[in-house]
């Protein structure tokens, strides 16, 4: 049987999403655990990955096990166990050829800048932004990137990882008492891609780049990735949308 | 020249405020990063202790030195080489006689419970309640906690560290959200006061303790410390009140 779980994490005392040598992964950690609770090695299947320190409220993953009668109990013996950084928020049962990362047909994440005075509190959940920023001239700019795009100057990823292209459906920024989110739709996301655009974006609202420029990062035929990354702990996966499960 | 400082911090990794062997203190990181800027070894004195995990919007301690001409740009310094968790928020001369512990004329402090949905991104931050509580009963048992009373059994502090009396002026509570606030005000709070007290007044607000119990526990003239002991992440030392400096 196959299972959908949808998971909330703070990112902060992680690697990262995927599983690797000499840093605890969330990967790991929530295969650990279902492995113990399940008393059989099982692998999870994400999405997709979240960086170091980046946030989600509804990262997904399949995984496959025997039938589990009571999906409630499981969910709470899994909460049980994890540490208090991850929770499962739902699990359910999906047909056998469901795939959490293949059938995702778009993501939303959100980013949170805190454009007033540094609170201690919060971070490791906002990116700090200690200069005034020009938020129109920013959002002016966001429009640029909405739509099908060649992405490959706001992502590390390899060259001959098959293509650059993705579509960005819509990017949403609000301002509520210095707290500025940014919200991205958009079919998918490669590595850094994210950080890549709202630190290019930033760049804008100190008035560092100019529209124009920013529209030559876009078009421009060359791989010159932007130098501009923001921080991963203002970043957050917010939904895995799916048509049918 | 004795000068005061405001500071704020996110308790979340020390062993408390209070210097101690084999555990990072708040005490310390300050003294430290003080004794470096100042180039010469420095001692702070904080208005009282706070616990581990326990944070603070408003600790104040003073110290000595030789005066210090342009006190923006010597916080702005201190706070450039702080962890990002101690942020000092204002500092200033005050008179050779005042002292950060015995010039306080009151102290407030705030505690914050979850009674909503547990939020992982809040760990560090409140105390999460996952019962239904009365509130009622809660506002109505913490009266009997305002007013000048023998704290004795609110208190693990040793019996021969003088006496047990103090008074609390207010306890004001508030819920917004599923976010219980107790802020109390008082002449002064030993050593696990209000966790002793809010601990109390939870069990009365599960329905383990009635308000009659409260008071016999108030009113004993034996000490028999109360069993209940809220999570240090809640508490808050707000703001520490002066007279005059």
């Amino acid at each position: 049987m196959r299972y959908l779980c949808v998971v909330e994490y703070d990112g902060t005392n992680y690697a990262g999403w995927q599983i690797q040598p000499n840093a605890l992964s969330i990967q790991e950690v929530i295969e650990e655990t279902l492995s113990k609770i399940l008393n059989n090695p099982t692998k999870i299947y994400g999405s997709g990955r979240t960086d170091a320190k980046v946030h989600a409220y509804g990262q997904t993953f399949h995984f496959d096990a025997k039938e589990i009668t009571d999906l409630d109990r499981f969910k709470y013996s899994l909460n049980k166990v994890l540490p208090e950084d991850i929770v499962i928020k739902s699990i359910e049962r999906v047909s056998d050829d469901f795939n959490a990362r293949i059938s995702a047909i778009s993501k939303t994440y959100l980013y949170v800048l805190n454009i007033g005075e540094y609170d201690p509190f919060n971070r490791n959940y906002v990116t700090q932004c200690y200069k005034e920023i020009d938020l129109d001239a920013i959002k002016e700019a966001s429009k640029l990137f909405v739509g099908k795009h060649n992405f490959q100057n706001f992502t590390s990823k390899d060259e001959d990882d098959d293509n650059f292209v993705r579509e960005i459906f819509n990017i949403d920024i609000k301002e509520e008492d210095k707290i500025v989110s940014f919200v991205f739709e958009g079919n998918g996301f490669m590595r850094y891609m994210i950080r890549f655009i709202v630190g290019t974006l930033l760049q804008v609202g100190l008035g560092k780049l100019s529209v124009n420029e920013v529209k030559a990062m876009i078009d421009s035929k060359e791989r010159n990735i932007s130098s501009y990354k923001a921080e991963p702990q203002g970043l957050y996966l917010l939904r895995v949308n799916y048509k049918k499960k």
